[in-house]
C-alpha cells in the first residue's frame, strides 16, 4: 500500500503517470522492494513456472540472482516503468521445500536481498474434487452475513467505517462469522460456500461488497486475514462444505496500489480517458459489429471507481492466471466463481481457463455471463464448436435463461402472464450447451431483486421456484436469506438486496439460526429449503439422471429424473402446477417414464401414494415424487 | 380423381381401408390402370432412376414388362394394397428420348399398356440459375391477385366455386391473371415470383389457398393447367422474374385421390384417430424432450381436412422426391419454398433436401419453419454443424427472428416500446447460422397481419420496415399489395390478409397496376417501392457486401453495406432513424468504415450531400447513402 512516486493521485493520467516515470528514472536514488508477487509458490505445479512481479524504486535497475538447487532463474524483464521488474523461476519436480533468497544486485554488489517461499503441495491436491451436479451452493455476502469479530468492523488504514445504517456501508459481518455458521449452511443442506470477494477493497465507498479490489494477495483486514480465511476453508471442508472463490479478472479497484504507480503504460485500457463499457457483449460473437463496438465493450470501464486491465499486456496476464493459481492452492478451495467473465480481453480467457483447468483437472469454475441468450453463454462453456474456432475451457457458466425463466414462468413477464411454458422453452434450448448439466442455475444473487419479492411475496411460487431450482438439470445456487423469505425492492437495488441476516449480529432480536423470533411462514420456508436440499444431497437421480420434461398442459410442467445405473433404476416425478386452480393430471401422458408403476413415495412429505390414472395436484403446488 | 373403390368416404378410418382391401382382394374382378405416377421423366438425371406408382384395381396381380433401349427395370415391389404397383426403372445416360411402353401380364397374357415418356431435358438445367441475394421475392396469393380467365372461375368438377364476397371463399385470380402482369411485378424490381401452390385442391372449403393437394401432379384448373402454367413460368423469366413453386411436403387434403384407397396401411401417420400436430418444433431438437411429444409434433395432423403423411414410407419418400424434381424440371423453376417444413419426418427432410440439392447444385430452397428462436431455424440451415449429427442440405430457411424484430423494433412488442436493439439484436445472432447471407427475410407473408396494418398504419414506419428489408441481409421477400398499402386485422385472419389486388379484376375502380384511384400515399409508396427495389437490383455491395452494424443510439440503427472488389469499393450507409425526434448522428463513430469519406449520394432522392462531422436525420426517416 506504500506509494512508491509521492504526489500521484488515484486514478493518476497516462500522461500524468508518464511524467513522473519519467522524473523517477533521472533522478538518482536507492532501489527498494515494495511488492514481490507472488510471496511463495509451490513445487510440482504441471506448469512449473512462475512469474515474480518485484515493485519498488528504481528496482530495474538491478540484476537478481538466486542460488537454490533446482530453482534456475529463466528470464529477467523490465516494463516501461523502471519500478518493476519481472523474474521468470523454473522449478524443478525434485526440488526441495524452503526458502529462496533472492539477492538484487548492481554489478557484483548486493543492494537487496529477498526471501521467496517454495513449499510443498497437499497431498492430491491436483487432481482435488471440485463442486458438481450433485453440490448445492450457499452464496453469501460476507459483510451481510454473520459479524462473528467486531474488533475488525472498522479498520484505521481504512476509511470505509462500520455504518450499518447506511445500504453501501460496511455492516461488520466477517469471516468469523461465517466460520461459526457453517453448521447452519451443512444442516441446511448446502455442500459448497461461495461469499462474494474477500480482498482488500480499500476504497472511500461500497468497500463492502468486494469487487473492487486494491490487493489481490491480501484479504481485506475487516474481514479477517488470509491465515484466517484460510482456516475457514479448512473447517468448511470438515463438515462437507467447500470454498468457492469469486475472482475478478476484469478491472481493480481504483484505490489498487497499482495505480499509484501502474506497471506500464498499457497495464490499464482506456487509460487516458474515461470510457464506459457498452455492456454490448454479443459484439464478441457477432460476426457484423463494428470494430469500434467491440473495443468499447471490452475495453470499456465497468464503472469509474474500477479501472479496466489490459489483459493483453503477457505481464499482467500471468500476474492473474497466477494469482489465480495461488488461491487455489494456499487456500485449498473447491472451485471458483469468476465475476463479470466476457468483459476480459477474450484471448486472456481462454489461456486463463485452460491454465487453470491444465492444473486441476477435476476444479469447477462457473464465470457469469449475464445475458439471457443461450448462445451468448454457451460461447463460453468448454468443448463448444464455436463459429470462430475460439476455445473456452470454463466448465461451468451461470445459466441466465434459466433465472429469466424461472421468474416468467411463475409471475409472468412485462404483461404476459405467469406460463410454465417458459421454463420449458429454456430447458429446451440444452441442445445449444456443449455441457448443460454443468450450468449453475439460481434463483437470484447478489445482483438481483430477491426472489421472494419478485414473486410478488407470494409463498407457494416461492416453493414452486425452490423445487425446481433443486430438480432441475445443473448445480443449484440459493442465495442467503432466501430460505427464511428475506425480501428486497421488485428493482435492482444492491445495499438492500444485501440485506444483513437476522442472528448475524449479537443485538439481533430476530434469530434465523437459532429459529428465534422467525415468523411461522419463515420457520415453515426454512423447513422446506432444509428438507429438499438434504434430500437433494443423496439423490443420485437428481445429481446424474437423465431429465426428460413434458409440454407444460393447463400451466403444469412436468419432468423426471432418471438414473439406470444397471444395478438399479432410479425415477423421480417432478410435478410444477402453477395453475391457480387444482389441475387433473392425465397418468396416461407419462406412461414412457412411468411404465405402469402403480406407486410413489411424496418426497415432501414422506407419504407413499397409489398411482392411479388421474393424479390431482393442489393449486399452485409442486409434487416430487419417488416413483416406485 | 376416379374412385376405384366405390363405397368409401373421405377420411375413411384405417379399418374400413383395411375391410374394403380385403373384400377387394378376394374379388375376381378385372385390373385396370387409375394412374400412374410420374407420367413422364428425363435422361441424364445424376440419380437415373425413377420409382413409379402405378394405380389401379389388382394391378398387383400383374407383372410390367419394358422393352426399351437403355431402360431397364430394376425392381417391381408391391404394397400391402393389391392395387399399388411401384415399378424400379433405370435409365441410361444415352438413352434416346421417346414413348417407353409399358406391357403388364399375367403370365405371358398382356392384360394392358401404359405409354411413359422419356424426355430430353433443357441444355444446363442442372447448372441452372436460382434467386440469391442479388434477387428479391415477390409472394402473392394467386386466387386473391388477378383473374386473367373468368371461365375458369368455377368448374363443374369442383365444389367449391367463385365466392368473392366470402374471406375464405374462391375469388378468381388464375395463372393467366399472373400471366398479365409480369411486367408490373418486374417493374417494381422483384426478380422472383412466389406464388402460393396452385396444384389441384379439390377441398370443399378454403380451396383458395391451396395448401391441401388432391393431386400432386396438376394445376388446379380454376387456376389453369400444367401447359399455362409452364408458360407463366417461360414468359416471366424472359422478363426477368423467375418462378419459386411452393411445396408441400408434411400434407395431403383429405380430398387426395389416395384416401379413398390408401397406398398401404403406413401411408398417413395416426391413421385411426385423429391427433393434431402439437407444433412443439423444439421437441426435434431438444434433448429432453419426452418421445410422446416429438412423435405427436412429427405424426400429429396439421387439422382435421389435412391428412399428415408418413414419410417414413419409403415408396411414398420416393414419391415425394420425384414429385418435386418433376415440376423443377417440367415448368423450368428457379427455386423452391417448402411448406411447414419441419413437420414431415426429419430423416426424409434429409434425403430429400440431399436429392433436389444434388440434382441442382445451384438451386435454392427456402424451407418455412416458424419460429422465433434462431437456433431451431439454424438446425436446418445446410453446413450447420449439429449437436446429434443431423445433416440438413437446406439451403435457405425463413427468418422469422428478423422478421419479428422488423416488427418489434419499429412498433414494440407486449407494452415494450420500440426499439432497434431488437434488430440489432437479432441481427448479433448470425454467428449461429451457416449461411445468414443466404436467409429469406421478409416483411408479413400470406399467414401474418399485413405490415402497414401492424405498424398502426404509419407510413414513415412502413418505409423504414422496407428500406430495412431491402439493404439488411439476406433475400428480401415482399408481400404482394403492400406497396399500395393493403390492410388486414392486426390478428392473423387468413382471408382478409390475402386480400383482393385491386386492379386484378375486370370491374375493379381502384387499378394498381395502372395507378387509377389509387391514393396519393398509395402512389407514393408504390414508388418508393419502385425506386428500392430497382436500386437494390444493381447494387452489387447489397447483393454481396459485408454487413457491419452499429450499437443503436438514441433509437437510431447505422449499418453499411461494404463490397471490396479488388477493383473497386462500394460502400453504403444506411440509417434508420426510430426516433419519433429528429437526430444528430455524430459521424466520428462511424470512422472505420467512412474513412473521412466526404460525401455520399443519398440513393433515394439522388441528392449529392457532403458528411460532415454531424449528420440530421429526420424523425422517423430512413436514409440510404452511397457513400463516395
Amino acid at each position: 500500500m506504500s506509494a512508491v512516486i509521492a504526489g500521484i493521485p488515484n486514478l493518476a493520467s497516462a500522461s500524468e503517470i508518464e511524467t513522473a516515470t519519467t522524473k523517477n528514472s533521472t533522478q538518482k536514488s536507492t532501489q527498494s522492494i515494495q511488492h514481490l508477487e507472488p510471496s511463495s509458490w509451490w513445487i510440482g505445479m504441471k506448469h512449473p513456472e512462475v512469474q515474480l512481479m518485484v515493485h519498488g524504486k528504481n528496482i530495474s535497475e538491478l540484476t537478481p540472482h538466486i542460488n537454490y538447487r533446482g530453482v534456475s532463474l529463466r528470464k529477467v524483464q523490465r516494463s516501461d516503468n523502471p519500478n518493476y521488474l519481472f523474474i521468470d523461476l523454473h522449478i524443478a519436480e525434485n526440488t526441495v521445500a524452503g526458502i529462496v533468497n533472492i539477492v538484487f544486485k548492481s554489478g557484483d554488489k548486493t543492494i537487496l536481498t529477498h526471501n521467496f517461499s517454495l513449499e510443498n503441495r497437499r497431498p492430491h491436491s491436483a487432481s482435488r474434487a471440485s463442486f458438481t451436479p450433485s453440490d448445492a451452493i450457499y452464496l453469501i455476502v460476507p459483510d451481510r452475513f454473520a459479524n462473528g469479530d467486531s474488533s475488525n468492523d472498522s479498520h484505521p488504514d481504512y476509511s470505509d467505517k462500520l455504518a450499518r445504517d447506511v445500504a453501501g456501508g460496511r455492516h461488520g459481518g466477517d469471516i468469523q462469522g461465517i466460520q461459526q455458521h457453517i453448521d447452519y449452511i451443512a444442516n441446511l443442506g448446502f455442500t459448497m460456500l461461495w461469499p462474494t470477494p474477500l480482498m482488500e477493497n480499500a476504497m472511500a465507498v461500497n468497500s463492502y461488497h468486494g469487487y473492487a479490489a486494491t490487493d489481490f494477495y491480501k484479504i481485506d483486514p475487516r474481514f479477517g486475514t488470509n491465515a484466517s480465511y484460510k482456516e475457514l476453508v479448512a473447517s468448511a471442508k470438515q463438515k462437507g462444505v467447500g470454498m468457492i472463490q469469486d475472482i475478478v479478472l476484469n478491472h481493480i479497484g481504483s484505490n489498487h496500489w497499482w495505480m499509484k504507480d501502474l506497471p506500464s503504460n498499457d497495464w490499464l485500457n482506456f487509460p487516458k480517458k474515461y470510457t464506459e463499457t457498452n455492456h454490448i457483449r454479443s459484439t464478441l460473437q457477432d460476426i457484423h459489429a463494428a470494430q469500434s463496438d467491440k473495443k468499447k465493450f471490452t475495453d470499456g470501464w465497468f464503472v469509474k471507481t474500477m479501472p479496466d486491465m489490459n489483459q493483453g499486456n503477457p505481464f499482467l496476464a500471468n500476474y492473474l492466471i497466477q494469482n489465480t493459481l495461488w488461491w487455489i492452492e494456499y487456500a485449498d478451495l473447491s472451485g471458483l466463481r469468476v465475476d463479470t467473465y466476457s468483459y476480459s480481453d477474450k484471448e486472456f480467457l481462454a489461456r486463463w481457463s485452460q491454465r487453470i483447468t491444465n492444473e486441476y483437472p477435476n476444479l469447477n469454475i462457473v464465470g457469469e455471463e449475464w445475458s439471457m441468450n443461450p448462445n451468448i453463454v454457451a460461447y463460453w462453456q468448454r468443448d463448444k464448436l464455436n463459429h470462430d474456432g475460439y476455445r473456452s475451457y470454463m466448465p461451468s457458466m451461470m445459466d441466465f435463461s434459466v433465472y429469466q425463466a424461472l421468474h416468467t414462468s411463475l409471475i409472468g413477464d412485462n404483461g404476459k402472464p405467469a406460463d410454465m411454458m417458459s421454463m420449458y422453452d429454456a430447458i429446451a434450448n440444452d441442445f445449444i450447451y456443449p455441457h448443460p448439466e454443468n450450468l449453475t442455475i439460481f434463483e437470484g444473487n447478489h445482483d438481483t431483486p430477491r426472489i421472494f419479492s419478485a414473486l410478488n411475496q407470494d409463498i407457494a411460487l416461492n416453493k414452486l421456484a425452490l423445487v425446481m431450482l433443486a430438480t432441475l438439470r445443473g448445480i443449484p445456487q440459493m442465495f442467503y436469506g432466501s430460505e427464511i423469505l428475506m425480501t428486497s425492492p421488485t428493482q435492482r437495488d444492491d445495499g438492500k438486496v444485501r440485506g444483513d441476516f437476522p442472528g448475524g449480529w449479537n443485538d439481533d432480536k430476530i434469530n434465523a439460526f437459532t429459529g428465534e423470533q422467525l415468523s411461522s411462514a419463515q420457520k415453515d420456508m426454512q423447513d422446506f429449503v432444509r428438507k429438499l436440499f438434504n434430500w437433494r444431497k443423496t439423490e443420485i437421480a437428481i445429481h446424474q439422471g437423465k431429465l426428460i420434461h413434458f409440454l407444460p398442459e393447463n400451466n403444469c410442467y412436468v419432468y423426471f429424473r432418471l438414473l439406470d445405473s444397471g444395478k438399479e433404476t432410479r425415477k423421480i416425478m417432478v410435478i410444477i402446477n402453477r395453475n391457480a386452480l387444482a389441475t387433473e393430471l392425465d397418468m396416461q401422458r407419462f406412461q414412457e417414464l412411468l411404465q405402469n408403476a402403480n406407486s410413489a413415495r411424496d418426497v415432501m412429505s414422506g407419504q407413499t401414494m397409489p398411482l392411479a390414472a388421474q393424479l390431482k395436484i393442489d393449486a399452485k403446488t409442486a409434487l416430487i415424487l419417488e416413483v416406485k
